[in-house]
């Protein structure tokens, strides 16, 4: 499997999607140079990567490559999303053993380019090699409109806590899927938990709709909600106050509350809302699928219940690299 | 070795260097939020990608990770260069074994963030991962500041061909380090090819310049001089003539033609000129550095004195891939 064939076949494969047409509005220069062209209108530009390793955040005997695909695109489309932000294009690196089929890259490349589809964006360039395991790194780019960034750090006491997305679903099916039947899990009144891991759905639509609507702080939730909430409360010196009850709304049947407030991977939005709107004396309006979870308060730290989360039963966040 | 703390202290690395408080001007948010802001003043952004893989791109044992930080970068760099454009930012994703030292992996930032600073850019954000081997996934970004990008498909038979930078020195060093002494290579009279290997040195000023000065097509020679050309020709629908005593003068004493033709890695810009200037009747003004090494002609492919690039002894471009 030679790298300029295979490159050939891949670019062909994202050039031809109806994605890629329907997106091209916004990319000056495409795939096959030193590099692309892509507009930022805005005069800024946001930009986040990550890198997936197989057997760490994927296997090939769970996932499909265009599951891979799909998944490694939408945890960095919602980290630019989190920002308030719409995502324009993204980029891929791309190293596998020379074993791998090439048909597995073709849908690695299809699900790529699907997702970024769904907001609008496309994939404008990357880069393949040999490598011993198969890794994906992604980097995607995005246009604020316009808007200031909603970063981690300005959440205020007495700010409405929400969230948007689901909570623990992904981290339920990998349960599922570890188990001792596969195709049970697949195929089972599970399905829909086993599908939520091998491919997110993260609300795109409700970060900018979060950030018009006047959020002073929001996060992607990757690493967990109790990982995440305490990384607003650090980044903004102050405490978050979660009710578990309202959390569970965003989970689903099978769904534990351990997995609730630790799972990442769902890739939903978490949000700090100002008690009054963007304008004074209005009241902020919610964008639609917000679930009101809890309040930001004086001090530090976040709270389940009134209970620091290092104390909640079973709890821990999420960690990558373990 | 937890993600978290090492995320920490390579932020501090990258936040403390002046490498990042001289670029800060263009960077609207840096790391450690869901992503960074940096401005595109252009209102369109360059991007690019490279994925770097332990023993296939480096190794631990020939190249330090301040090396490895520097080379990743320069790569990805002289791609944005190649456009026409001026860097303004990198993001990283980094994946390694456990066991790798953390000490490696903060040289590699303090690299990656000084080979930045030669261009005035700075490193914005980031990902770390565990993974079997060494990969660094490395996305560079830049601004055209008012120009159209110089792609590989505007050469027209009558331009000059012109290179600045060196052909050659990165490949003799490979093959000096792959030799019987390693110390020997490193410390000899051969030293400064062994460290264009390490370390490339690309013509960053003249990316600007040549687009400048009305390039109708560049690109950053990764490949080897003879495929990259390859890839101008292809995409021009023309031939280009190169003339082997020009070429030598861009290589050093102890740089074979071969090397010479086909050795990547050291990130020279090859660019076709225009005979006359950017405005009718001015002759192009040659920017600084530039080697006059062939012309291009009607036809197709590559030609080494007048003999196809395809039958020039010993010779067949340098594939990542194999």
């Amino acid at each position: 499997m030679g790298e300029f064939p295979l490159i050939g076949r891949v670019t062909a494969r994202l050039a031809s999607g109806a994605a890629s047409r329907q997106a091209a509005a916004g990319v000056v220069l495409g795939p096959g140079d030193d590099a692309a062209v892509v507009l930022a209108p805005d005069g800024r530009v946001v930009v986040t990567t990550d890198l997936l390793v197989e057997g760490r955040h994927f296997r090939r005997d769970w996932s499909t490559g265009y599951d891979v695909g799909r998944k490694a695109a939408a945890q960095n489309l919602a980290d630019v999303v989190a920002m308030g932000a719409r995502p324009t294009a993204l980029v891929v690196g791309f190293g596998a053993p020379a074993a791998l089929p090439a048909a597995w890259v073709e849908e690695l490349a299809a699900g790529l380019a699907d997702e970024a589809a769904r907001v609008g964006a496309s994939v404008v360039g990357g880069d393949m090699t040999a490598a011993d395991e198969v890794v994906v790194a992604v980097t995607a780019l995005g246009d604020l409109e316009g808007r200031r960034p909603v970063t981690r750090s300005g959440a205020r006491p007495g700010d409405t806590v929400c969230v948007v997305g689901r909570l623990g679903w992904a981290a339920a099916g990998l349960r599922l899927l570890q188990g001792p039947s596969l195709e049970g899990a697949r195929r089972g009144p599970a399905g829909p938990l086993v599908a939520a891991h091998q491919r997110p759905d993260p609300p795109y639509a409700a970060g900018a709709a979060l950030a018009a609507a006047g959020a002073t702080a929001m996060i992607d939730v990757s690493d967990g909600l109790l990982a995440d909430a305490g990384h607003i409360a650090a980044a903004s010196h102050v405490g978050i106050a979660l009710d578990l009850a309202a959390l569970r709304a965003l989970g689903a049947p099978g769904v534990g509350d351990e997995e609730l407030l630790t799972g990442g991977d769902d890739h939903a939005l978490l949000a700090t809302m100002p008690p009054t709107g963007p304008a004074p004396g209005l009241a902020t309006a919610m964008p639609a699928g917000c679930v009101v979870v809890g309040r930001v308060v004086t001090g530090s730290g976040v709270l389940v219940d009134g209970v620091p989360a290092g104390e909640v039963a079973g709890t821990g966040g999420h960690r990558h690299w373990d």
